[in-house]
């Protein structure tokens, strides 16, 4: 299709300028998403085009493709499908359950589909959910509104009841809508089924607002949510030039990463600072970000700071225990940095006009935008394709652009997180110029 | 970061049963967007990660990886930058130009910026159109409208007169932001400089709302319209719905590629009938679009039917000649089936109720959503780096979600088209639930 | 409350300086919409108010106010009501079937709802129309979708048909949503009615997206459509400005009444030129709208032209015959102007890009915005307190910001339609500069 | 134009039930929004109307017409016209600086405009604001944007030292954006020039996104601000839908008028409860606020609750001091209602999902949507033509829907609220269906 010297770009002649952008380069280290200009991008990444070539790609890694196969593994008109929601609410939820029911009910002909209620709770006999029978019918028009008509909830639930609930109600494929806990849950549920000798496919579709999750592109809802957001520091950037020394503090979501709070501060420019768990940050001391934001305010009359609500926990008195997910609590660092900056701008005896706004709720309860919409439904659909050819212990994914299966046992293994060498992290020290480092 | 045992997905035994899906997955041949699935795809697919599993990836094609360098071809100080935006409206536009004038200005320090205006016309004296100065204050909120300042015009100008016109102004660094036709101007432009022995740098940013420039992942606006065609379809289908045997017929951008009109049917799944160029119809027969079209109106009362303008030219008296950029004029498919449709409903007997949108211009003149305006603002980072490192004769791309640097030639060699026998077809004919071929 | 002089206002002087506007105060005459200086606007508009003050409002014309009754003339548990939309879609007609429905049964108890499908073709045996029973669950979320769930037709049916359907099924109450041909058929009905010596109350909530129906305030939808029609025309703006001489055409709904073109045009003041069939004008000649047109892009390089779809029909030969409503059929004045003006321009040795936009299908298909949400459910429930009153031959309306109930026979003697010598036109005179006459 | 009887409206017969609704009517009384059934709203709310037909309309309080006058007051070529906008924000401020300039420039040829920064404090040397000037250039796009780029601040300043400034400049027309504070400023502005014997003219444009400024029929931005709102109770009503036992609490502006609470309730229909500080409420006993939600969450599973700023006030330990516009400051109702409703669930050992939204930074600092936009233009030109022809120490407004004159004096004698016996709330109570008091 394209050979490799196709692909040689042209250079006017070698480079002996120094970079003024060297500054911010030179701290980076090479990683994933900070490739070596010298190295280069596969144009086709298939194992197959490698083969190809005369290379061998028996030991490189990679992924089963997702997608539709000409045998499966369950028949159809027996088979009993079953969709649970979990977590915090996320645009998609219901643009995924439709489109599950949609596939399964007109592309393979599976007449039972049951949707349990509020997470995993909806297995287990003392939490006493109902039990909603899901059809091309009452699912189509559950697109338009955002939430999930399934409820949600957090916290594990014994796989042993779960599973226990399966049989009984005779489920072979269930599939689970949800994020780090959830396909912690779903292993569980799929490793039970197993040590039973049953034939459950546990198939997840990976949710997370953060954007999160290992191996995966881009989560569902994630477009929608760092739209949302970027409005929301817009209108901080009025509220903040509209008054003298105005400060617009923005929280948006991400508690281990900063993935919305950077691309909601790209979105429309209107962000000064970006604060994120990847990247620690120092508040005191002449580079710190008081000092620097002071300046900024000085310098241009007002300022519009952006924080994560999982950055800067280490500055704060640690808060303990966790909540029903399992998720350590976190430090309100929005509350935080807005008594801080207030003091700061007290101290210098600085006229200081602060509004705080904290949207997250505003945000994750919208519905899916056409992207994410789009998206949800290609997920669903493969995520049908991989449980009606008998996968299981796994979710469906989109990896370079290509939607393809992973285990659950790697999904969780780790975070994605944004990566302080690379290039999203770049964009916004280029967008914001903020310097590389506090401190 | 990952070995292969880690990405084996877990079955629940040997798929032996038929596929309902099996009519529809017959005719599909494997391609580079239906992967065989005993293939893989790379974790990581650029050649260092071949090269450290062993493999020998010297002769495998791959991208340049896009990027700032440490060092420069061109002295900022003495550069001079053109900027230059041309054929139809796309969204987006201006967010390009915004984030090219900040990044050369703050980044690079690069203060001499001119905006050339209405396309390639800007450089032609006999048009005597303006040059603008473009400064971080002139464009700053220029991001928040559709269009472009610069203005735009279609068609080619002389490469020499062009070259004469950045001769004589002295700039050094041309940035051409457009589509097929544009670039193939560009490269004329990086030819005639090459002839003259001088070192101008000329870089593309791709614009083609139709999402049919090869070897990009998406261009930039796509997103932003087919949400926007998304909205004219629902239209449609509220239309069709309120009226006793109502069409929707909805019209949409898509010369060669139907991109648009498959993301526009997914994004809120009101169509019923998507018709795009790569996949020819017949009009005619039991098995033709009209019969069933009429099925479906006589069995559910109203149809959506989504149609890209460059679809079923082969089935009108083919229109002749050429626009100013050099495209073929096309038949107007969209008042070509409205007679159609029109004449088989008065041959059955049937009342109609056709309502036929062409939103086109009302889509392509919005402003960017909050992706796209990330999109963009990303890609002109990366086009200001390829041109200050002395890279010419190319155009920024995203590839596999990776930014990269691809030679213009290959970017116009061919067309980006959907693939007939790949997964986003398949999710339109999933969706939809329209037979997989006419006739 | 309030004194007479409380009300008088402070001047600093005698006004001696003529006014720069008065080439375009000349011209007008005093109207209901253009009242004299000196005159006054009474603080409470009622009769009682009157009454108070010692005036004698005995023969002064008043409305019977709308709202809710201590006694009615129904017994609900023994009601039947009947809910029927008419005529073109329009926004909000989803949000006056819900609130009819949930007003009937949780405050009055009306437990039999029948929804009628297709305009009144629902009630003629011949067309076979579905009965439908509306109940808070079925519409619970109806106001999230454009159209109508009832469906809708247009055109009268006889009248003894439609009573002896009334008649058959019981209904005591009949709600009929449309506009102007709708209501005359509403007051066919109700004499029907009371020729049959039967007691059906016949009560209409008035729709018409162009805002014509006389004695009401604004319609429901006409603020969701003339947003929308904004929007156009701010993407006829983006293309014009981006192409030398450069014109956007955008024709907007409104066969008799410039309303949507005058509002839409003031909302974002990108128009230049607005037309509309209240006010007559010239195309040829010195001071005709070719030439008017034709300067303005000379001197500014662009130029935005609205025209309402009734205006201008006088210069076209006649368009003949009618449609389904009864209303006469109207040449296509956008076509029109687009091909004069293409001439004229080619005449005139110019370069001319126009792009001619029509957005009525998708501006009238869209949901209600959240002021006509509000507006159509308390239109809705002052229609339920009239027809529970036993008021009959009745549309409610709003008049000076009061809900007030207007008998049909006023509401269809006349059309509202924009004054030329009012405030309105006025203000389009002054946003978009264009002469107070052409020719 | 209409005679009396042809408003009488059709019945058809005594009315003899007791309507179901009585509960809700016998406790409101009559009032302004509340007219007795037997009383008429005028047709013509004019005086000359009542003269034509007889009355005596002398003693009837009654508003000067807004509009050009054929005769103005000043001069325009030697006119200096200066803008301020003070108070917080609220969508329009710079559609109304926009029109003012536009109608300056264009309509009369004032050419000398200038703005003055940060409200008042723009007057006052100690300050150091900048003044702007402002041409139809510099603010040609600022409606795209919500904020004011003139900035604002709250409170008072010495009217003496701002009629220096004033007489210092040559500035004969002074445009003063503002509330109740700032008009009671503009008060003082406009008697101190008297006593000073200069001829300045002081003119209101009134801005209250709570709608509480009293004769003026809705305020420019409150249709944005209530339509943003909705969408936060929408998003109120997902979450609560998603959790066992969810309830969704949004706090609203309205510090002593709910309109907005009330207006967004109605939007979409998602709220249960609506707390207004015009209408009292206790929270304990079995007819309280508590117990009531707690049936309906016991009942529905979830139930949204908003609430207006200023509502509950006299529940909670006063608050005390006041702000630097002079407002007392208030209790944090959401705060307080968050934890009393914690509690109330925690005693009755019930599972409580609560999630607390306050969207206010975000709904005053969007822009206008378009009908606000419409509205805030006609507003500034009828601002305009007052000050042009020597008007002073008065408000624009509209009222019945016409745009009349309102001496400030009266705009600030009271402030506008809600009236428990009017039909608004009225509204409320029939679609929320709460009863009609808590207690």
């Amino acid at each position: 299709m394209v050979n490799r010297d196709e692909l040689v770009v042209k250079s006017l002649g070698p480079c002996r300028v120094e970079s003024p952008m060297l500054h911010l380069l030179k701290p980076r280290e090479r990683s994933y998403y900070n490739v070596d200009p010298a190295d280069r991008v596969l144009f086709d990444d298939t194992a197959s085009a490698l083969a190809r070539r005369g290379s061998s790609p028996d030991d490189i890694p990679g992924f089963e493709p997702a997608g539709p196969r000409p045998e499966i593994y369950f028949d159809p008109s027996k088979t009993h499908a079953g969709i649970v929601t979990c977590g915090g609410l996320c645009p998609g939820f219901n643009d995924v359950i439709r489109a599950l029911v949609m596939e399964l009910h007109f592309l393979y002909g599976v007449r039972r589909i049951s949707g349990f209620c509020n997470g995993y709770q909806g297995f287990i006999p003392k939490y006493k959910r109902p039990v909603v029978d899901l059809t091309p019918q009452s699912v189509s028009q559950i697109n338009e509104a955002g939430g999930t008509i399934l409820g949600t909830s957090r916290g594990e639930q014994n796989a042993g009841e779960i599973v226990d609930c399966l049989e009984r109600m005779g489920v072979n494929v269930l599939f689970v809508v949800g994020g780090d806990g959830t396909l912690r849950g779903a292993q569980a549920i799929s490793r039970e089924v197993e040590a039973r000798g049953r034939k459950i496919a546990v198939v997840g579709i990976p949710k997370t607002i953060d954007n999160d999750i290992c191996f995966i592109d881009q989560s569902f809802g994630f477009q929608t949510a760092f739209s949302v957001a970027a409005d929301s520091i817009h209108s901080a950037h009025a509220e903040a030039k509209a008054s003298p020394n105005g400060i617009g503090l923005v929280k948006l979501m991400g508690r281990h990463s900063g993935f919305i709070a950077c691309y909601a501060a790209l979105a429309r420019n209107d962000a000064n600072f970006v604060l994120i768990p990847e990247v620690p940050f120092r508040l005191d001391g002449e580079n710190g970000f008081l000092a620097a934001l002071r300046r900024r305010v000085q310098r241009s009359g007002h300022a519009v700071v952006v924080v994560a609500e999982g950055a800067g926990q280490e500055l704060m008195e640690s808060a303990t225990g966790a909540d029903a997910s399992g998720n350590a609590k976190l430090g309100d660092v929005g509350v935080f940095l807005r008594k801080r900056i207030t003091e700061d701008f007290a101290a210098a005896n600085l006229e200081l006009n602060l509004k705080y706004i904290d949207p997250s709720y505003s945000i994750r309860s919208v519905k899916a935008n056409s992207f994410d919409a789009v998206y949800c439904l290609r997920l669903a659909h493969n995520a049908v394709h991989a449980a009606m050819a008998g996968r299981t212990e796994v979710v469906v994914s989109r990896w370079h652009g290509r939607f393809v299966l992973l285990p659950i046992p790697l999904a969780v293994r780790d975070r994605h997180t944004v990566d302080p060498n690379g290039d999203l992290w770049m964009s916004v020290l280029e967008s914001t110029g903020q310097p590389a480092a506090f401190g």
